[in-house]
C-alpha cells in the first residue's frame, strides 16, 4: 500500500479513513527507517507484526522470491516444501559468498541486509551489556564450540609455525574438543585453589610459555563464564601476558554476555592487554535455539574477526542470525536492559534463598548448583586424561553441587528448585 | 521498504542489488495496484505471499492495529488471544455498521476495503461463471439458509400485507426452514414427473396464485441446483409469471454457480422476467469453509440486495468474506476458469463411468448419486408433512441413488466411488 | 506418538529419555482429558501448544481431513486455498445440521465436539462472571444484532398472533433494527430522568401493555449495558411485569457479561420474573473478533434457546465459536477471573482520574465518555423518528461526553485519554 | 485424543462419528508407526498435517516444552521470542552433545529422534538416487564448504604427519578455501583437455604423489558435479590410486546427488577403490535453504563419518536437518523419484533446445551455461594464483557460456532462458 495504492483505495473507502490507515502504515515504516538510519537497537521493542513486515519485505528482495524470475544456475534457492519455505519467511539463499561469510550475496539483497543488521544490533547489544569498545562483531551460524574451532584455525593461519594452545583447565568438554578439532595441541594448565574458588595459575602459565617458547604457541584460551567453584580466569593479567609475549588470546565467554561483571572483565582485558577474539553463544545470551555464536573483538584490533569471516568457506545458514535479529528487534534496547537486570536480580535472589536453605539444613553453605560433583572422578576427553573431572581440579576438597542463575530463569524456577533440593537433602540425611 | 528505506538500505548492501530487490517489491505492489484500479479478478492468480502482503497491509490500516492507539470505546476490537488474532491476520472489527452491513466501518479502513473488494471480485466471478448482467452482489457472513431467511425478511418488509411463499417442492430441509424461520407460510407446490425428471408444475403454480391472491404472496422461491431426479425449476417461466402477477421471486441457487447451464438459466430468467435475488453458498461454489452466502441481483433491479444489506442489524463477521477473497485472488480469472472447466469435464467423466458400470451390471441406468432413496418415506419438516421424502415427490416410481459431480471432485474420487459402488451392487445381488 | 510409537522410538533414542518425553506428552493429553471429563473451564489457562494440539486432533476427526477419503457429495468441505485451510486449522464443515445449529454434524465429529465444548465453556464463563442459574447457552455465529433478530423470530413463532415489541428507548441503532428486521413493530418507550440518569419508565410500560393488549405483544426488549446517562433497565421489575402479563422478555446484554453488577441484575431478574433469553456479544465480552453472540437462558426455562437453535436454517460458520473456545482455554478459570477483576479495577481507576480532571478544570463532573453528545439532534432510524438522538432522551438537560471502561482497556489507555481530553478542554476554553 | 479421550468425547458427540474420527487419527499415527518401524522413506509423501503432527509430538518430548518444568541450568533452551519458537516448532535444544554431534541429547528426546530419523532418511534417499552401498551418513548443520573443512580436519587428525591435499583444479572458490581454512596445503593439479572437456590428469597426480611422498599427503579431493567444460573427475581411477598409495580420498559431490550418472560414478569408486567420504550440499540436492551438508561413506569404511561426528565440538543447530526431514517426508519415495526423473528429463530438454538455438544462430554448439567465460582471466584465491580463472584451465581454447539443469529447474525456465539468450546473441552480433 504505497502512495498510489492508497489513493486508489480512496475510491473504495472514504479517503479520511484510508488516510488514517495510511498514516498507521507510515508509522510502522518509520520504525524501519529509524532502524536503518540509526543503526542501533530500537529504543522500545517492535511488535511481532512490524518485525514480520521488515523480514518479509527483505525476503521479497531476494531473487528466489522475484515473481517471474528465471533461474538456470545450480543454486537458485528453490525450496520444494512450502512448509520449509514458510518457516524461513522465504529466505533461502543463506548468507555470505565463497570469499567471505559476512560479504553481501548478489542474489539476495534482502538476506544480506538482514545479516548486516544482525551484526550491527548484536554489537550494540554487547555494548549495552557492558562490553565497551567493542569494535567488530560477527554472528556465525555455528554453535560456540565450532565457532571456537574456526577462530583458532584463523588465528593459526596467521602463526603457521605455532601449534600449542595454553588452556587454563575447565571441565567442559566442548572447549577442549574445539582446540583438538582444529588439530592444535591443547596444553591444560591446572588452576590454583584460593578459598573456595579455582583461579588462574599465572606463574604456571608464564613458565609454560617459557618452556614451549612463544613462537610455538598459537594462543591462550581463557574462560569467563563457568560453573563454580571454577572462577573466571584472570583475563586482565593473561591479556597483559599475551601482549608481552606476543601470543594470541582468545576468550571463551560462552554465556558471559548476560553478566555485567564478566562484560566489565572483558572490557578491562582488551583495554589493558591483548585479546584477539571473544567468543560467546547466541542461545544462552539471547535466548534463541542452539546454533549460533558471536565472535567479537575490541576497536584496537579487529583483524581476527575479519579473518574468521574470510576463513568460513562458502555460504552459510541464515537461521541463527535471523533468530537473534527477531529477538533483539522484539526486545529493543529497553527489553534487553530489562532481561539483563532481571537476571542480576535473580542471581541475588537465588543466592539469598540458597543461604537460607543452607542455614535451615545446618550445613556449610553450598556453592550454587545442580551439577552434583563428587570427588575423584577420572575421565579422558579428546585424548587428555583428567583427575577430579567436573570439579575443574585434581583434588577439590569437598563434594558440592552447582546451578546457574541464567538469563530467563525465574523466581518460580528458583523457589521450586530450592524446595526440591531441600527435600532431597532431608531424604539423604535419613 | 518504501523509497526512503530502500535508499537507506543501500548504505548496507550495494545499491545495485538493493535496486533489484526494490524492483521486485514494486512488482508485487503493482499487482495490488492493478487490482485496485481494474476492479476485477487478476488475470492470473496471486501467490500466497502477495495475498498476505495485501491483507496484512489492509489490517495495519484498522484502528486496532495502530501502534500507540488509545481506545476507550466499548468495542475496540481488542483481541485477547494472539493465536486468534493471527488466524484473522489482525482483522477484528468485522464488517459494516449498524446501518448497513455493506457500509464502510470508520474504525476499520482496511477491513472495509477488503470487504468491498470481496463483493467486487465475487460479482466478477459470477459473470465469469456465466451469470451475465449481474448488477449487485453482497457476500453475507451467513450460510445459505440464514441468508435466504434474511432475504425473505427484507422482501416481506416491502410487502407488509403478504405472508405466503410459494415453493416448488424440493426435499432439502434448509430451504423450507429458511421460509418458516422468517415466520412466513410456505406453500409447497408438488412437481410433475416427465420421464425420469421432476419438473416445475406451472399450471398448479398459476392456480395457487389465483387461489391465494397475489397481494398475499411474498414470493415464489425456486431452486436450481438439486439432486436428481429433481430437475432445476423452470426459472424463465416462473420469472415471467412473477412479473405478470407482480409477486417476488427468489432463486435458491445454492451450488449452481459451478454449473454453466444453471448460470445461463439464471441469466435468461432475469433477462426475461422477474428475479428479485439469487442466493448461493460460498462454501460449495468457491471451496471455502461453511459460513457465507452470496445474494445477487441483475442490473435491472438491485433494490432487494440493497435492502438485504440494510436489513442486517449491526456489524458482522468478516471471516467468510476473507476466505472467498483469498481464494479468488489465488485463483485469479484463469484459475477460476480452470476449476469450472474441470468440473464440467468431471461431470461428463462421471456420467460415462456410471453408464459403463450400469452396463456391466446389466441394470437400467441409475440416476447418479450417493443418496440412496427408497420409496415411500414419510417425514415432517418444520411443520410440513411429506410423503416420499427425499425423492422430492409423493410417489417416485423407483428406488435410486444419486451423487454429485461438484467443484473439487476428482477423477480419482469418481473412480474409487464407481469401484466401491460396483462391489456394493455385486454383494447386494447375492 | 501413542504407546506403540513411543516403544518404537526407543530403538532410536534411549528409552529413559523417550519415556520422559512420553510422560510430557501424557501431561498434555491429561489436560484434554480433564477438560472432557470435568466439562468446565480449566483451572489454569492452557498454553498455545496444547490448545492447538486439541483443535488439530479434533480437525483430523472431520471427514474432509481423512486421508484417502472419497467424497462425491455436493458439500464435502473441500478447501481450495491452503492459506484458508490453515487459518481454520482444517475445520471446514461448519457446525450444525439443517435441523438444528447445535446438533452434531455426521461428517464432522471433531467440529461437533469443539462446538459443544464451546457452549459448555461459555456457560461456565457466564456463571463465573456472576450469571448464576444459567441453564442453557448457545453461541451463534451471528453478531449481537442478527442474533437478536433470530431470537425474536423464534419467539414470534411461538406467539403467531403477536406483532409488537415494547422497547425502552436506547439510542443504539442495531437493537432497533434487529426488531424491525424481524418484521416486528417496535414501540419505543421513553425513559424517565432521575438525577443524571435515564431510567425505565415502568408506569408507561404498564400502560402500553394495556393499550396494545398482551396478546398482541411479542415481548419487551430491555437493555443492560449502555452508555451513560442511560442506566440499565429495571430488569427485575420488567421481568415481574412480563410474567404477570404473560408476555416475552428478551434482554439485550450486549457487553454486560464483563460487569459483575449487570450479571447480578440478570440473575435477579430471571430468578424473580420472566426472562426468555439474554443476548450478548462474544467480541466485547470475550475479546475476540466481531462475529458471534451468546444467547442464554436460566434453568427455569430453556425453551427459547432450544427454539433459536432449531430456527437457524442449515449449517453455520464455526469461526466465532472457535475464537471463543481458544480464548477461554488460554485464559482458563483463573485468567477469566483476572480480566474481569482488572476491568472492575480499571473502571474505578478511570472514575478517579476523571473526577480529578473535572476538579482541575473546575467543571461539574463529566459523565464518562468519548461520545460527545450535543442537545437536540433529530434522527430517523429504521422508520422511527427520534429527538435528542444519542442521549436516549428527547431533552437531556446538558451536553456531555461519555466513554467506556471495557474489558481490555488499560490504565495507560485511561491516562492517555485523560491527558488528551484535558488538552481538548483547555483549547476549547480559549 | 488417545483412547481414553476418545471415549470421553463420545459423551459429547455420537460414538459412531467419534469412532470414525478416531480411526482417521489412527491412520495418521500409523504412518508415523510405519516410519519408525521401517526406517526408510515413506512410499508416498505425507501431507503437511501429518508432518507437523510428527514434529510437534517430538517437540513436546523435549524438556524445554515440558509443562511445569523447572530449569536451573545455564542452557535450558529458553526461547524469548514466541515468533522464533514457532518457526522452530518449539525445538530449541539443537542436536548432539559435546562428545558427538550425532549423539542423543538427554534434554531433548524429540530432537534426538528427529535428528536420527533425518540421517536414516537421507541415507535412504542417497540409495534411491543411485549411491548404492552407502553405509553411513551424517547430515551436518554446516554448508558444503565448512563440512569439507571439518571432514579434512577429521582426516588430518588420523594422519598427523601429513599436510598436503592434492586437488585436481576446479575454479570454484569454496572448495579451495575449505582446504586452506583447515590449515592444509592445497596442491592444485591442472586438468588435461580432451576434445571440449577437461579431465583428471592421472599421470600428473601420480607423479605429484611420488614427489611429495604419500606420508605427507592427507588426501586427494576430487570433484564430481561442476560446470562444463570441466568434467567429473576420474573417480574410479583416483580411488584405486588412493588405495594403492594409502592416502585419503574425499569426494566433493556438492550437487551430484541429483545426477544418476554421478551417483553411479561414486558407487563404482567406493566399490573399486578408496573413498573416505563424499560430501554434498542439502540445499542443492534436496531443495532446502542453504545451511546443511551430507557426509556419506560406503559400507566398506564408515570410520571417517564417525570421526567427523566426534570432531564437531558441542551441540549444533537443528534447522538444516529439520528442513531436509520435512522435505523428504513430504516427498516420500515416490516424490523423490519424481523430482529426480524430472531433472533428467529437463537436462535432455535443455540440451535439445540449446542445440536448436545453436543451429538457428549458425554457431558451433555452445557448451551449456549462464556463466560467460572469457579467456585469460587472472585471479588469486586463498593465496593461490590462477590463469584462465573460471574455465578451470590455464588456456581453454574458446570463450563459452554455461548453465545448469538443476533440481527444480522447469521447462518454462529453460524456454525463457533460451529466448533471452537468443535475443542477446542477436544484439551482440549487430
Amino acid at each position: 500500500m504505497d502512495q498510489q495504492n492508497t489513493t486508489l483505495a480512496s475510491s473504495f473507502v472514504s479517503s479520511t479513513y484510508i488516510q488514517q490507515g495510511a498514516d498507521a502504515l507510515c508509522t510502522r515504516r518509520r520504525l524501519i527507517k529509524t532502524l536503518l538510519s540509526q543503526r542501533c537497537l530500537p529504543k522500545d521493542g517492535w511488535d511481532e507484526d512490524t518485525v514480520e513486515l521488515f523480514i518479509k519485505d527483505a525476503a521479497y528482495m531476494d531473487s528466489n522470491n522475484f515473481l517471474n524470475s528465471v533461474g538456470v544456475g545450480e543454486r537458485e534457492a528453490r525450496v520444494a516444501s512450502r512448509m520449509v519455505a514458510k518457516r524461513h519467511f522465504g529466505l533461502a539463499h543463506g548468507i555470505g559468498r565463497s570469499g567471505d561469510v559476512a560479504a553481501e550475496q548478489p542474489k539476495a539483497a534482502g538476506s544480506s541486509l538482514l545479516a548486516k543488521m544482525t551484526n550491527i544490533l548484536v554489537q550494540d547489544a554487547l555494548k549495552g551489556a557492558g562490553m565497551l569498545d567493542v569494535g567488530a562483531v560477527t554472528v556465525l551460524p555455528l554453535a560456540t564450540g565450532m565457532a571456537l574451532t574456526l577462530t583458532l584455525l584463523a588465528l593459526k593461519a596467521k602463526r603457521p609455525q605455532a601449534r600449542y594452545v595454553l588452556w587454563p583447565r575447565i571441565d567442559q568438554k566442548t572447549c577442549l574438543k574445539a582446540i583438538v578439532s582444529a588439530n592444535l595441541e591443547a596444553v591444560p594448565v591446572p588452576c590454583i585453589l584460593e578459598g573456595d574458588e579455582l583461579q588462574t595459575n599465572m606463574p604456571l602459565l608464564r613458565s609454560e610459555i617459557e618452556r614451549l617458547t612463544p613462537a610455538s604457541i598459537v594462543c591462550i584460551v581463557t574462560t569467563t563464564s563457568c560453573f563454580a567453584p571454577r572462577g573466571a580466569d584472570s583475563l586482565v593479567e593473561v591479556a597483559k601476558l599475551c601482549r608481552e609475549a606476543d601470543i594470541g588470546h582468545i576468550v571463551n565467554n560462552a554465556y558471559g554476555v548476560q553478566s555485567a561483571a564478566l562484560c566489565a572483565l572483558v572490557t578491562s582485558a582488551w583495554r589493558k592487554g591483548r585479546v584477539d577474539a571473544v567468543v560467546q553463544s547466541t542461545d544462552k545470551n539471547f535466548m534463541v535455539p542452539v546454533g549460533g555464536a558471536v565472535v567479537a573483538a575490541s576497536k584496537q584490533d579487529t583483524s581476527l574477526v575479519a579473518a574468521v569471516n574470510k576463513a568460513y568457506p562458502g555460504r552459510a545458514s541464515m537461521t541463527p542470525l535471523l533468530d537473534v535479529l527477531i529477538t533483539l528487534l522484539q526486545w529493543g534496547e529497553s527489553g534487553w536492559r530489562t532481561v539483563l537486570q532481571q537476571r542480576e536480580a535473580l542471581f541475588r535472589y537465588a543466592n539469598t534463598q540458597l543461604e537460607a536453605l543452607a542455614e535451615r539444613i545446618d550445613e556449610r553453605r553450598a556453592v550454587s548448583g545442580t551439577r552434583v560433583i563428587a570427588r575423584g572422578k577420572e575421565q579422558s576427553v579428546a585424548g587428555h586424561h583428567f583427575t577430579g573431572y567436573g570439579a575443574h581440579y585434581d583434588a577439590y576438597p569437598c563434594d558440592y553441587l552447582t546451578f546457574a542463575a541464567a538469563l530467563g530463569t525465574t523466581e518460580r524456577d528458583v523457589d521450586e528448585f530450592i524446595r526440591r533440593l531441600g527435600l532431597c537433602i532431608k531424604e539423604f540425611k535419613k
